[in-house]
């Protein structure tokens, strides 16, 4: 994540939560958990698991830890290699049994799992405004638009309960994903926790109640659904958010100008035409979300991994990975605060209506199911929520 | 599709079901569907609606139809056009209140719902036989293999085991998107129909009852959530059947030839090295997998769709959504037909393991929960069949 | 490529360029003038020359040569081993010394560079005629727009102009790597043409010269870089076509009316509103382009290929290597043909400028450099041509 | 970029030169450049572009600048807005007619500039090492494999030629995009520089040669060739870097061992397994590689940009040109250290031919055209430098 464009990429708090700093603290968890878990299971004593938490802590309070792991990791090529050294310095029972991959795929899971969380909270607040929408505005005329004309007349708020169902189906997805498919990992060297005996796969349930992830039937070292499922999720719902920000964009357009965003505080500025009112918010929802299709496409091709661990394709998944759950964060972010703030010029959008379909008839009489689909949309979602 | 490079990316049923003319009798159940629904509802009379079914058995027996369209859909640019001017000719009541892209949505649902049927089997199939070697292979040791470097060692077992979970999560995913997420679409011109006046929404779930899809609560024209998701779920299946392509290749080379794919009627040969045994079944698999996420991207930023019906991004969809269909449908049915053939040579794994990692010791020595792991992935799979 | 769907995506002669016909074409083109580089350095006789270029006249004549390769390609997964075998039964000197890969990388530099010529045509064509626009509204006045809302006044030509100077620098790509980059393949087994002793390499830029085709320096079957410069060139072309046909489709627009492809014939209309223009071009243009960066991702990352010969990813580029020359061909003639019949309506232009920014002075004061940069567009592109 | 994984996808320095500080540092460039050529051009005066110099190089020496723009930027939706405003308090000549994507655009040409210089030198002792090793190993008989699957014998220093000659066609191509293709931007508002009366024109090349960039013909506000093909000649570059890698991947299998990477200080080694020795700059390159296409795809689907300055598309260039950058940066200086240090061990290449195909005869009977084809492309190699 670079500051420099941080306003329009890493808005709202997906974006810390997926930096160098939320990984780390999540890789130190991992360790931590780890521990706890083994302990648990009577394969290292209560005390130094004690030693391990107290090294996480140690190791977490301490500001040159990260610039210092990411030098060291270039011998290795992950930082969970100078990081379980350390560690194991300060706690000889720290990283029992583990490989680099154990932490750093506990690690991805629990930040994709605590970024979907402020994310899922902006997809929610989005819908529930575009239900309000939709309901306000079961009677609001507008122009129906296909292939960029004119068509027969419909609602606004059926435009919105459009958005309210996408919202909410990609809300939904995201939502199964994170309670069912964020999975720890543990399966050490090879996939089959060798050094616990055969005790280790007692440890992965213990290790996934530590930290609120799935347990796996076994490691998924080389099996990527999860990450996969993850990434299709994210890339539908940037669909979704991208959609509303084309929307918005197009009925915004000087020549339309049926909806705007809030002004004000030097919003929407430009540097060479001061009193320009720019869609900020939509341009960048549309820019996060045309971000997100090609970040989707590496980490699928990424899944494609050699034998029990990967030769690259695993390492191509890290920045791809907390790029999409930012982008789509932010895009989220930005989402619900346009949608929160928009405005609905209704007298316009009924003025805008012109006659190539209805010949002088009364655009009413268009309106059809439309009220009835605006009730069908509210009514689903009633049922997700 | 391509006959000359069929071979490869057309096997299995998937690729007829994906062909224009798999299309084109969507296309054509979708109209007799909606005339039987509306029927059904007291929209049109059961005569007229007679009438429609016949004329698309009539159209659909007719073998110039689809280059007759191929060429009129230029000046709309899209085949229902023409289609439904044809039929109306033929049935004046047919394609009553719909606008072409109810008709294509639907048929894009109902190819895609074929399309998987055979494509699940193969998957099922592939899973079966993962299972069965995952169980006949428990104790069958093989170097474990990270970074493609020999680790510590494991047994065939666990890999095949691997796949199994990997390839049940991806069709559960594929099931669910099936079952539940393939909806028609009936809206009309712009997501009202209005020329039903106010029952236009009665019809749907009816349409959906007569073609075995669900029902949306509204039209989803400018709504891709279900083309993304669809598309996800088989991005995910690419990856893991790619996966085990990749496996096979690896245990194939001459070098490692831990596994063989089976030979024999010019299967594996070369034109320049008659003698070459190459393994077919995998390097198709892989070149399948390979095009799964470019098709994945295409769909997910056609997602961005304008107002009630979109300018181009629609279109956009109908190639790489059959493609994808084609593709994947054509890796799962090599990768049955691979598994079922593959020759294991235990022997040979075992063999293979060199004693870097341990030392002279006994392999077995190593495999720790590698049995406890295969017996959670075997009943983790009874559990979702 | 699906004739139901042909009508966007396969318009012009690029389509059946890249089908499956052109490619066999193509490689029995690489067979025959094999054959001939072959005899003219002595290598075969004049008559076992003849003799193959007179099989190849057969087989070329068969029509049921291309679904017989399709269903016999199974075993060897590509074309070209039933294609080798037929051959060598009529004429025995045929594909000698030749690997598949060598008939079939010089087949796809055939159909790339056959393709290429009426897509630059296209391209040249439609250049030509922004370049017409741009000299013919050189001043005529409409609003520019940033952000999709009005900024200070420009010129119609000056965007012309814009159109211009993005559609030469893509066909100037194009057309060096057409002259330069498309080269033949001749290696056998595994590069070294070890069937011809030591005098394999004295055929290569003889078989160049046959075909009309660079020579390389060293086989280059796993050397990708000419076909990911010509994705990234083709890429580019529809980026350009792409930027064109959104231009018209948001010009076109109800509520802006400044541009209009020509309709009659039944264009532009729609299955639910017989009365509406819709930009189909436009549409068309849009949909092509958006698939190219899917299909040129593709391409890219089937560039890492294993050893001397691939292992899959080879023939992950056939069907997108067609695909992406058949959909950036398609854009190309609908551009071509959009950009000719293209309507202006200049007094609309005008009108549609608003005061936000000028406050009522002349628009025609803010226009600084329009006819300069226009004059450096024009005169730039009198040097490539 | 994330420090935490810089190790792998920020190596070289062209990660230093596309972060946020060389970003700035390039507005801060663009700026002072603007300055200095409208006073060359008599626009404004000596003393005012002095001002704007000195201006520039007070805020360039302001550590809090960079995250104070980035929060200033939400309003905007850029980072050029708050900093010509700063600028503009400090000396009021700045940012004479610009709009912000005039300084944004020509900082990423010199951001792109400056990261390829670097990138270029690893690459051209890249290559460099690869035409030793192709001169040293013209007799080193290795195993020719294809399909992953012992073909006829090759010479290593064969394959070092074809590695040869591909990195010498894509530095080639980057070569020429930095030369010609990277162009300054300024064209004010809406691209007529419009404050500057008809006098904006003349500043173009001035402000070019004071950037040593090229001139543009006019504002290519929404034309994005140069973007285009820039990422494409990255893509490709980025495609010829993994191949190597997944060469030298699968050469140092354990089973193969024909050549290893240099180990020691810790490199290549395993959390779990100390002894091993991964192959940690192979693994590097292939997971930059790996993650090219995603990005190439997202700024090739961002040239779709609309009007006079687009709303998103323009905006999501930024972060994926500066990965792409870094990224294949990184992998070219992975890969330059790979080779430099690459271990050939000739006896075990010529030790692992197996029979298959010589049937016992003399693997050197094989050889064909093989020193030939090395020979060409070194001299090939002798014109290009």
């Amino acid at each position: 994540m670079q500051t420099i464009f941080g306003a329009v990429f890493a808005r709202g708090a997906a974006a810390d939560l997926t930096g160098g700093a939320a990984w780390l603290r999540a890789m130190l968890d991992a360790e931590a958990a780890l521990a706890r878990a083994q302990a648990a299971a009577g394969i290292i004593s209560a005390a130094d698991a004690d030693d391990v938490v107290a090294a996480v802590g140690s190791l977490g309070a301490d500001p040159g830890l990260e610039p210092r792991l990411g030098t060291a990791a270039a011998g290795a090529g992950n930082p969970v290699v100078p990081l379980a050294a350390e560690l194991r310095r300060l706690a000889p029972a720290a990283h029992h049994g583990a490989t680099s991959q154990d932490i750093l795929d506990t690690a991805a899971m629990l930040v994709s799992f605590r970024a979907l969380g402020p994310l899922l909270d902006d997809l929610a607040a989005a819908t529930g405004r575009c239900a309000a929408l939709a309901d306000e505005h079961r009677d609001t005329l507008m122009a129906g638009r296909t292939l960029l004309q004119q068509a027969v007349p419909v609602t606004f708020g059926l435009r919105a309960a459009g958005w309210l169902t996408a919202l909410d189906a990609a809300a939904a997805r995201l939502r199964e994903v994170r309670a069912r498919r964020l999975a720890v990992q543990y399966g050490g060297a090879a996939g089959t926790l060798a050094p616990l005996g055969d005790r280790g796969a007692e440890v992965v349930p213990l290790l996934a109640a530590e930290l609120g992830l799935a347990a796996p039937p076994l490691p998924w070292h080389t099996d990527r659904t999860r990450i996969g499922e993850l990434a299709g999720a994210l890339g539908t719902a940037a669909g979704v958010l991208g959609k509303i920000a084309l929307d918005v964009k197009l009925l915004a357009q000087t020549e339309v100008a049926e909806v705007a965003e809030p002004s004000g505080d030097g919003r929407g500025g430009s540097s060479a035409m001061p009193h320009k009112r720019n869609p900020v918010g939509a341009v960048a929802v549309a820019a996060c979300a045309q971000r997100a299709p090609g970040l989707v496409a590496t980490l699928l091709s990424a899944m494609v991994q050699e034998h029990e661990r990967a030769a690259g394709a695993w390492h191509a998944e890290w920045e791809p990975l907390s790029d999409l759950l930012r982008v789509v964060g932010s895009a989220a972010a930005w989402a619900r605060e346009l949608l929160a703030g928009l405005r609905i010029d209704a007298a316009r959008m009924r003025g805008n209506i012109t006659d190539v379909h209805t010949g002088g008839a009364d655009p009413g009489a268009y309106l059809g199911s439309a009220a009835a689909f605006i009730g069908n949309a509210l009514a689903s979602r009633q049922e997700t929520v």
